[in-house]
């Protein structure tokens, strides 16, 4: 099959790899129909992570189920699926905690920008879509195997509620998922953090109602504003840098979340300032495979339509445009299709 | 009056003091019937905190209405009153928000190891307690000015539920008081880590269902062991050091919450650490006003007794041995009869 390494930082490929193939019962292997590039293959990409060795990338899928292993019931070859980028048995005690990114048995999925991919714990992982989706609807329903349900857990991390405010920091894909998330659980005022016009002006069709150019200091000082002094109920921080950061934590108010999904690079957080805060925190990789079945029918409802975040589509072949463009933030998202 | 003033780490004294009178319409003046030496004043007494100048000492009191400003209708002289560590309007948008110890016109006390103090925002600062409250139970009302109120929030801020398993890092008063609000909130498990035998049975005594000697990553295998490898739902952080930090964040699980109420010194937590933990974080000076009224309901019932953490009582003229006794950990608090 045709598949995607990275060689080194800025060295994206397309190469012919082995096909995968069951190794364990609970194994499935899925043709993929739509695969992606996400804001965190570029930390690789830049140099940011080490390139120790060549390797396989991409973790956000929609395809097709090819094969199922002896022990995979719970989908058909034929079917379309999605699963989250960890895998996850589902039966844990994590996994019944709604944690499934903690699945006791789970891994992160790191060669997705394929044609074909084996997804381990295929039982607990992938959530199958009715029969008959429109074409259309793929570049949304690809988005619900990362960043559409990132963007929600940071509305649920943030305990975004209806009638709050919420803030979003970041306006990348997760970030406009984001969005999205914080409406649907019913915010009444979404501030989207956002100093490129394009990105606004997504931000404002997926429901932000209000928008904030400024960063750091400036940029907390003008949600204080809008917030009558004191602060949101909620922010989601999307981003994962030590300014995000901080402009998160003090965004919100005393008694307030910060949800953070942004991977942290280089953060460290001052207990004495969080202290102080009384900001409640809470982050990680999102247990996207708890949020599928509802944001599966939210997509097909036509009620959500987070595949807007893809402004650029290309053949699995050009790949390496895919990352040169995000790179160079002349796109949001990539989409791929092998 | 008579009242403590430190002069310098380890030098604490009683002097003669201007009797404080009303400044403000807001405030009141509160004769102090007892209060006491918190864990945070050793700080300043350890050298931990600078001492630039003599200043007074002492934020927890419970005592008698002596005189109310122009502003004041919520309580008369000669009513039994307690009030939190952190004076507060009760009216604010942070104080409606229930974190009272965020309040707009709030500050925090620093003058209560003395005969009278000036109590301001005394509208919303200070409770009542019912006429006729038994003398044997001062103890029990004194701690709901501070380290009962915080052990509460430490178990609030964790998510404490009905049946879950909680963990309390610290065995001082605030830890010990931890331990009650764990349980009177449900938790069906208490797992206290102590190593003072003392201690220990006194944690037993408020509902402690396990105790744990050992510390650090020991310390941390051991909980796992009682939770089935998996970490426990709430972790109620009451000491404020980097390791005792650690210690709570890497004792939950997955989905589980920390709640911090010892002043961080010195801790920074790792952005990376505590995103891949999964773990909610959430701490600060507790609102203590807000649980008040609850606090003194069930001490008045009999129902829990946090004044057994003053294992040492003297005369206010003694401070300087209440601060000495607990210092040298002779003693876990010390409460002082003016």
């Amino acid at each position: 099959m045709r598949a995607t390494m990275i060689h080194a930082p800025g060295d994206i490929r397309v190469e012919n790899r082995p096909d995968p193939v069951i190794t364990d019962p609970t194994d499935a292997v899925v043709r993929t129909v739509a695969t992606c590039v996400c804001g965190s293959d570029l930390w690789a990409y830049r140099g940011i992570e080490p390139v120790d060795e060549p390797h396989p990338m991409g973790h956000e899928y929609v395809g097709v189920v090819e094969e199922t292993g002896a022990g995979v019931t719970s989908v058909r070859p034929g079917q379309l699926v999605i699963g989250s980028f960890a895998t996850s048995d589902n039966t844990c005690p994590n996994c019944l905690a709604g944690y499934q990114s903690a699945c006791l048995n789970g891994e992160f999925m790191t060669t997705c920008q394929a044609e074909y991919v084996r997804v381990p714990q295929a039982q607990g992982t992938l959530v199958p879509v009715a029969d008959g989706a429109a074409d259309e609807l793929l570049p949304s329903l690809l988005t619900l195997s990362d960043v559409m349900g990132t963007g929600w857990y940071a509305a649920k991390a943030a305990e975004v509620r209806p009638g709050s405010t919420a803030v979003v920091v970041g306006d990348g894909a997760v970030g406009l998922c984001g969005v999205i998330a914080a409406g649907e659980l019913g915010a009444e005022r979404v501030i989207a953090m956002s100093r490129h016009q394009a990105r606004q002006e997504l931000a404002a069709e997926f429901g932000a109602t209000d928008i904030v150019a400024e960063r750091g200091e400036e940029g907390v000082e003008r949600v204080r504003e809008l917030t009558g002094g004191i602060g949101a109920d909620s922010v989601l921080e999307c981003v994962g840098t030590g300014e995000s950061m901080r402009q998160a934590l003090r965004s919100t108010r005393p008694g307030g979340n910060v949800g953070f999904v942004g991977l942290p690079h280089g953060v460290a957080i001052d207990g004495q300032e969080l202290f102080f805060s009384h900001v409640g925190l809470r982050g990680g990789p999102a247990p996207v495979r708890a949020y599928l079945p509802e944001l599966i029918q939210r997509v097909l409802d036509g009620r959500i339509e987070p595949g807007r975040v893809f402004d650029l589509t290309l053949p699995l072949e050009e790949v390496a445009e895919g990352y040169r463009a995000m790179d160079e933030r002349r796109a949001v998202k990539t989409l791929l299709r092998p």
